[in-house]
């Protein structure tokens, strides 16, 4: 039977081979460069493993520009740019801010042992990555290097030339802050053992946990064992300390080894050019788990077969297709897709155990998603999933109240079952109300709504909503209130309320709904007539002075906001464009407001706050064309098909959503109305395989005249009627069976 | 049944309580000062595992006369003289030259949890040592603290004052320098984990391992978990680390935490004095090993059963009883018999699993022993335990032939299966030939030849007998050949061929027994007729130049000489007393060269080499006296009932053997030569029991006149027959059923 499937699989994969296919089109280079945060390894859909090469440590004696490490705050296991290769990590993040995992790293080389990855680090060339497989030719060995992977393991293949050869498995380094590792030889084929992670974003380093593996190689080398190089002792004892500084072999060793720098060895000497494979498992529970892990996933399949499994996976992954376009746009636009995968990924191992939130327990028997980056995802990441891929969506949002129930409180930055706390808002509220008014609702929306009201309603200890007192009381976050970024924060608070307040008045709570309403345009009262920005003001009411409403670009630290300035908050506020309007004077300054931030580029890409406002225009009757010519610009400047390819941190997939969306022609503006506003698409044909169960029509076609002239839009049909304006419903989107759009070269004023 | 027997058990220490047992005149705390470096611990004969406390890690700002772990090469986890109590380790060497283990440190506070020992640590008062139990009292906090133990388990108990009090495992601290450790709390009470210990003498680092254990508190506390101390940041993130060197409290963690400097913590509140217990079983073998060691060793037993199993079993164990002398001389006696059965302890676990030595593998089934000193033990050590304790001998010395079946070499420094090579010579063979001549002959006689042979005879990468080579080339090692302390290791060579010459006599090998016998006496070729002592030399015959024969003394580098000097050499030939006369010139030179060697204070008795000087007088007809007169000085000199009343390390318990026999009237004055010369007794009666399978009268008694002033021998009685000289053989000895001492007040000359 396994067998049978195993030629099945290879039979789709040679003739996915014979036509180029969607996932032909993934380029997972796109993003390793201009801080995307990407890393090329393979990986599958959610996979909990991925392995990445890792190139950001190297000797920094005489760099410049330096991507190292250890010398910035760097937060991806590799840089396109760097070019020394220190092995493959096993656990990745994939476009995050800060640095975390990037651990078990296996690397191979020849001649005599060396187990400094300064020393034993090498240039390499002939990179090669594609979705779920990457290779390369370490320069300074001949080696050429392969990486597939399935959910929570993976293999790597060295092609080592004829003589001495070693596989290391190398503990000590990674690009996690934390350190400590054990390891434990099974059999002289299969090591395992654990490696310290976590204090994500510098936070929360009490909750600093390990990973589990068990790594197995298919060829038993003749020497085998594990390194420990200790710290260099300086007290008296080191002049009878012989071996201080020095790494110690402990050839066959079979019994734990624990240190903060150790590591598995394997050493070959093979008499022609010979291929080693290393099968690796992870697990966050325990290291059976790991290995159940790995024998039930790979078990004894080849490298060919897995990579061939993972193709298809993601081939398959990729629910939208398109026609038309360049093979660039094609390019960019699957790869988007495709980095819209990576992350929240699986935590549950195979046989559905995962470490609780808080608890300490083993959660048992659920599919159970970890890397909830909220902050950034509740603006346009959850609505692509609820749109293509619902019942993932839902598990989400299912994890997200499991969190509630293990931790007390919804998800705010979640990685691997701890709570970072990084950034600020009440994001999982949005989430979960945008998703059940979008029409997902089968989980406990009584649970959801019972863990919201905490989140805004608990006045003292509140993990998700600091200052939350204040904010009820005055409308806003003072500067003297001791929350950082107050306005940023207030904007925030407020969007989770206008959420709150649309599930409630979807659940028919009309007491809730009015006063979340109510409270979801109070950042009103930080609009600053003078400068038509919010401004940071003081609990008495008096503004915060000197402002400076550039101060906060380029992500410094600055009064009023997080991660950005007045300008590229001042409409993050879109459930209350029409207030804003208001607020301006009428469309005209709101216009020229805008106008003025891109035209001043205080617009920026490369954060969320701000991510909406190119769509903005579609808000002004006339100006749409402004809305699909800046998207189309967008586009064109910060995404493309090349390692910079991103315009910044991808931030689990959000940019890359943003691009997605940008394509297809439409993104969900306001969180939790269920509406998308609309712009001209850059293919010719879109098709959307989406869920019957949530999606009778089961496709949703997106059909145009795009090239790269016609970008602007003459007339919308849905189902080939006119449609009025520029916003389609979640319910006639989900009645639709197909958006056409006239597009023209100019703009339609 | 379990019931019944701890009740026997209590009424037996009851009945023991009544009047004064042997086992109550035993003192712990002697050798607990001047470098003794044994410990006062609780421990069971042969213990796997001890409990002593730890008082050798303090701030040394200001300190003088520095006892620090860290500040000097220091060998103890206890210092009579320090007072900085930093927790109780459960797993210790007692009388040893170098640092290794004193992990896995409990300790009691109250107040706030602090966990950095020169923080936590108390002053202590009221100490009690006992064989089996200690106790203080923690004037810092008002805690009092016991101990007591099991063979590869034991117990802590803690008196608590009212209000917060906490229970520290610290796996950070420790008296070896290896780091590393694991914990993992498998339920409230008990957790699990492993420390890494190793690198004894600073030898044999790549052989570093763990020492498991299992811990468990008799009551939940609270709050619980684990602390990690993670080292100071030092790189560009440091300025992110907010937390950077701060202590990080794992609140119920419950899978692994590894890293250097980590421990757990149980956080009571208390609303009265209460007591906690900690009970912990360790291994070498894994986790699971070190649970069913303490749940099959001490499982529901209280402190005060494991406390009255452990006195028991030390009362029992003294197979020497004494009547007469003084209570001191009692004390002594019995505590030296006390440090003669703490090493070699057993190794493997209750249910029969030890680590192999140099396989990586797990050995089965067996009892075997650890920590063999054997350049120390060779000299009177074995041949006491041949006497008193056989059976023990004997699985010792199949143990040694077990290391030579799995490591191919017999053991010289051997430390829970490792070998760490420290001193030099070929002990082991010395051992078990002379086991064998005194008739303990149950064990593989032709694996224990072969392997003694192969230790005497590879001429290459012997890690035995380094520069063998030379040695059967020349007879000696020269200066320049590159082997440390030529001169002794030569003479070190020269009697295991004699032991292994008198062996394949024995074994009818005459063409062995005619090679090794003429090779016994190559250190001749040392002999400088000029200063009458062995001297180093060139492989071309030149003698080294200058000489200067105190060089070596108080243990220092020297050219010729392994810790010692020329003087504390020349006569460590004790297999060729009459040789030596020879080349003295005489009986009169021999001795006035002897008397000088006293007078001079070149005499050190506080290490090997010379331990056997003050016999040689009974090789010199008419002189006897001298050697009844010098042991007894040196008796009342180096041994006395107090902290210092050892004359140095006590080397497993070598010294402790010495005054065991000084003390009993005999010593065992020429390895592998199966005889004892005789000296005067200190008491009226000693009662040996001995083992009937081996010693068919089941019993030798030593009677005398003894007193303070009654040392001097006028005529010795075997079986009431006068003994003609000073020496009896092992043959003659077993016959025995009584040997008595007529003693007298002046020497007989």
């Amino acid at each position: 039977m396994k067998k049978l499937l195993t030629i099945v699989a290879l039979s789709v994969a040679c003739s996915l081979q014979a036509q180029k296919q969607p996932v032909d089109y993934i380029n997972p280079m796109i993003g390793t460069s201009n801080f995307g945060a990407t890393h090329p390894g393979a990986v599958v859909p959610r996979g909990m493993l991925s392995i990445s090469p890792f190139n950001v440590a190297f000797d920094t004696t005489g760099e410049k520009n330096l991507l190292e490490k250890d010398s910035r705050w760097l937060s991806n296991p590799y840089v396109n740019e760097n070019n020394f290769f220190t092995g493959f990590t096993h656990a990745n993040l994939s476009g995050v801010g800060c640095p975390d995992l990037g651990v078990i790293i296996s690397m191979p080389t020849t001649g005599a042992l060396e187990v400094n990855h300064l020393k034993y680090g090498s240039t390499y060339k002939n990179e090669i990555a594609k979705a779920g497989y990457y290779s390369n030719e370490l320069t300074k060995y001949g080696i050429k290097t392969e990486a597939t992977a399935a959910t929570r393991s993976g293999i790597t293949r060295y092609h080592f030339p004829k003589g001495e050869a070693n596989l290391l498995i190398n503990l000590g380094l990674g690009l996690t802050n934390e350190k400590g590792a054990m390891l434990k030889f099974v059999s002289p084929t299969e090591v395992e053992g654990m490696r310290m992670v976590g204090s994500f974003c510098y936070n929360s380093p009490e909750s600093a946990y390990p990973v589990y593996f068990v790594a197995k190689v298919n060829k038993a080398a003749p020497s085998y064992g594990i390194w420990q190089q200790p710290e260099v002792h300086k007290g008296v004892e080191a002049q009878w300390m012989w071996y201080n500084g020095q790494v110690r072999l402990k050839e066959q060793f079979a019994r734990e080894v624990v240190g903060d720098s150790i590591g598995a060895y394997f050493r070959y000497q093979f008499d022609k050019e010979e291929t080693v494979e290393l099968k690796v498992g992870i697990s966050y529970v325990s290291i059976a788990n790991a290995r159940e892990n790995l024998y039930r996933e790979i078990g004894d399949k080849s490298f060919d077969e897995v990579y061939a499994t993972a193709r298809i996976n993601w081939n398959d992954a990729l629910h939208a297709r398109v026609e038309g376009g360049t093979e660039d746009q094609k390019t960019i636009f699957y790869t988007g897709l495709y980095h819209a995968l990576l992350h929240p990924n699986l935590l549950n191992d195979v046989n559905g155990d995962f470490p609780e939130n808080s608890t300490n327990k083993i959660g048992k028997n659920k599919e159970r998603y970890t890397v909830f980056s909220l902050w950034d995802t509740y603006r346009n990441y959850h609505p692509l999933m609820t749109l293509l891929y619902p019942d993932q969506q839902l598990q989400m949002v299912r994890t997200m109240l499991d969190i509630y129930k293990e931790s007390g409180w919804l998800p705010k930055w979640e990685l691997n079952s701890t709570e970072t706390f990084t950034m600020v808002g009440d994001p999982a509220s949005i989430v979960i109300a945008d998703t059940y008014l979008r029409g997902l609702t089968d989980f406990d929306i009584h649970t959801a709504y019972e863990a919201m009201l905490k989140g805004a309603n608990t006045l003292e200890d509140n993990p998700i909503r600091p200052g939350v007192e204040e904010y009820w009381k005055n409308g806003y976050l003072s500067v003297d209130g001791g929350i950082r970024g107050p306005v940023s924060t207030t904007q925030e608070y407020n969007i989770a309320d206008f959420a709150i307040g649309q599930l409630a008045k979807k659940l028919g709570k009309k007491a809730d709904y009015e006063r979340f309403n109510k409270q979801a345009y109070t950042y009103r009262k930080l609009f600053d007539k003078e400068t038509h920005l919010l401004r940071p003001r003081y609990a008495n009411g008096t503004w915060y002075a000197p402002f400076n409403p550039e101060s906060g670009a380029n992500f410094e630290e600055n009064v009023g906001y997080i991660e950005g300035n007045a300008w590229q908050y001042v409409y993050m506020v879109t459930h209350d464009v029409k207030g804003m309007i208001q607020l301006m004077g009428g469309e005209k300054p709101f216009e020229a407001q805008l106008d003025r931030i891109f035209d001043t580029k205080q617009y920026d890409m490369a954060n969320e706050p701000d991510i909406a406002y190119p769509y903005l225009y579609n808000y002004l009757k006339g100006k749409e064309w402004k809305t699909q010519q800046k998207v189309d610009e967008l586009i064109k400047e910060y995404f493309q098909n090349k390692p910079a390819g991103l315009p910044g941190n991808d931030d689990t997939g959000v940019m890359s959503a943003w691009l997605v969306y940008g394509m297809m022609g439409l993104y969900p503006v306001s969180p939790a109305e269920p509406l998308y506003t609309l712009t001209s698409p850059k293919f010719n044909k879109i098709t959307l395989r989406l869920d019957e169960n949530y999606y009778p029509n089961g496709e949703l076609v997106i059909e145009s005249n795009a090239s790269d002239k016609n970008i602007y839009i003459q007339q919308i049909y849905v189902d080939d009627k006119p449609l009025k304006g520029y916003f389609i419903s979640q319910d006639d989107l989900r009645a639709a069976k197909k958006i056409r759009f006239e597009l023209r070269e100019s703009p339609l004023k």
